[in-house]
């Protein structure tokens, strides 16, 4: 792979360097995190490795006070095992004490995609709301809202969209074209709308100021500058300024960015043992030698190796992950026995999932801000 | 006066040719109007002159059908002589069974004067409101709303700010600079926010498809032109094509189009009688000659006079009005007559105006979409 690479919104290649990507950004490393934190895989792990201003979270957490997780989903595509990063925060957090809002982000994908608001809706339904169920999420303290339809509460429903409307006060055409490449009137209204999303935790209408962490992938850090900047200049209202945490990119099978719509790139959370299998062993980047007697004599690279990679976010036990990397480096593991412990490994979780997905269809409307007679009245 | 003039939404000046815009906006002079428009002095005497796809109105009016009458308010200033042209349509639409919407432009007023949200409802709540109602809004079949808080209704808020991010997706850079010369993101958003505001009657939660007329100044036609064009592109909501009708400006004292904010050019309906006289005896503009003697032998020209200018929007007997007409025309009535007759005429109706709107500021809660509640929980 090239040491060249790009993250930016609208496009992720190359061998990323995520130390690059922290000096470049002006992220700060996540280190010395709490026992809360570095118990779970994905911080002890250096999987969500930088931040801004997240010592308001700890600080929240420790004193037991109230904050805010905020994500949104882009209701495209199948979810994959990437998306699987940002459910499991959820969960984390709310573990944690955090009240979380979840965004559909269905105008988004009107403007970005040309998705119609009822196609986004089967998505978010079908597809994203019984996987983070099934991965943990539960309803206390957690509203999931369409963009389109963000409250079944007048006060905050209009609380909400003013926001929106407020926030273009202070923005130049040129801080949207610098986030988003091109712009055009859709893709404006759908970045303020994404701006209001992050910060309208905090109107009075949601409970007043408090603090908000957005956890994102690195190539999304152009939305939280544009967010915080906006905010910074909205003096009417007194925002604590949004925390970020930043995550690495689960790779796509064959390297790069994993693709919900390029089935050689994702495994999906619906896919079967039968097909797991095949793509692991058919499409999954090996970092094993061309023959047996090499890879013996040579030993692998687990580092570019993408089933050892996928095992650092499934295999809990660090110390069976360390004999992995190990014995693969050395030789003792051979390409195909490293594959055909990930494909066991993901096979029994997605097991244990598409049951807890299929139990977990019926509970949908738990964590609804607004039910079902709020959806548009027309096809859009 | 010079022949050269200019209508557009950010400039009106010169004397302005209303066949002239008729042609030139491709508008259909108002004709051949039942009785119930020809009783109005409005209609009557063609300060109403001219329309888009009226005819939609006409038949929903003679088949006792639903329509609605959809207007806006810029809440600066104070409400003037000019703004009563609206005002009496209102009160005129309603006697004939309209339903209507009136959208107070806060948000507009934010982005293209800075205006904050508070001052905004401050101007409406207490000049504009209370001046309606006088003049005859009944509250029945009446929303009055402001756009930073549309309803208190949560499926009618989400329904109608969806729309305004909706109508984003067919709209261009160059179509809002099209209709407001220089553009800023607030700008936009305020643009497509006026957009929903006239076509969001027609939602399936507002009671859907119906003929919508909007009554403007010739000078808001590109807005009309823009909602017009918005809607015809957006597939999803079938809407009924907006019907417009065309006033004239009422003059500044000075001539050219009353403003609010200069106090030489406007009547206020607070205005009292001792100011009132003042004012039309100082700044209002006359046809008369400079001496006695001349004016009794040339005559004065009532057509560029702007004290029988305002009669003809204040006189209703059309037979007074003629002879007014004629007789100053012949030098028989002197430019200081024409105005007494018009300070008495004003002064009655304005004493009158005034105790109504004093009666009014009780009532203003049963015109309001959304209650007290509803707005802001901070400063804008």
């Amino acid at each position: 792979m090239a040491d060249k690479f790009v993250v930016t919104p609208w496009e992720v290649s190359g061998r990323i360097d995520y130390g690059k990507l922290v000096k470049e950004f002006g992220l700060t490393p996540l280190e010395g995190l709490p026992k809360a934190f570095t118990d779970n895989l994905l911080f002890r792990r250096k999987k969500v490795f930088a931040h801004r201003d997240f010592q308001k979270i700890l600080a929240a957490i420790k004193e037991r006070k109230p904050f805010v997780m905020m994500t949104g989903l882009m209701p495209t595509g199948k979810f994959h095992i990437g998306h699987a990063v940002v459910a499991r925060q959820m969960a984390f957090y709310q573990s944690l004490g955090a009240k979380l809002y979840i965004a559909v982000a269905d105008i988004e994908a009107f403007h970005a995609r040309g998705q119609t608001l009822e196609e986004s809706r089967r998505v978010a339904m079908e597809e994203y709301l019984p996987s983070y169920i099934a991965l943990g999420l539960k309803p206390e303290n957690c509203e999931v809202y369409f963009q389109s339809a963000r409250s079944a509460d007048a006060g905050r429903a209009n609380a909400y969209y003013r926001l929106q409307n407020m926030l273009a006060k202070h923005a130049t055409f040129s801080e949207f074209k610098a986030v988003y490449g091109e712009i055009s009137p859709g893709k404006m209204v759908a970045a303020l709308l994404q701006a209001a999303d992050m910060l309208h935790p905090q109107l009075p209408e949601f409970g007043g100021p408090v603090p908000v962490v957005v956890p994102v992938g690195t190539d999304q850090d152009p939305h939280l500058r544009l967010a915080r900047d906006l905010a910074a200049r909205t003096k009417a209202y007194r925002f604590t300024t949004l925390a970020s945490t930043y995550h690495v990119f689960v790779p796509g099978l064959g390297g790069g960015k994993m693709s919900s719509s390029d089935e050689r790139s994702c495994i999906a959370l619906t896919d079967d043992a039968k097909t797991v299998k095949m793509k692991v062993n058919k499409y999954a980047f090996s970092g094993g030698k061309d023959t047996v007697e090499a890879h013996r004599k040579h030993g692998g690279d687990p580092d570019v190796d993408v089933a050892y990679q996928y095992l650092t976010f499934f295999e809990e036990d660090d110390k069976k992950l360390k004999r992995y990397y190990d014995d693969y480096k050395s030789g003792k593991l051979l390409s195909g026995e490293l594959k055909a412990i990930l494909i066991a490994k993901l096979n029994a979780f997605l097991a244990e999932h598409q049951k807890r997905r299929e139990a977990a269809r019926k509970r949908l409307h738990e964590y609804l801000a607004a039910p079902e007679e709020f959806t548009p009245k027309q096809k859009h």
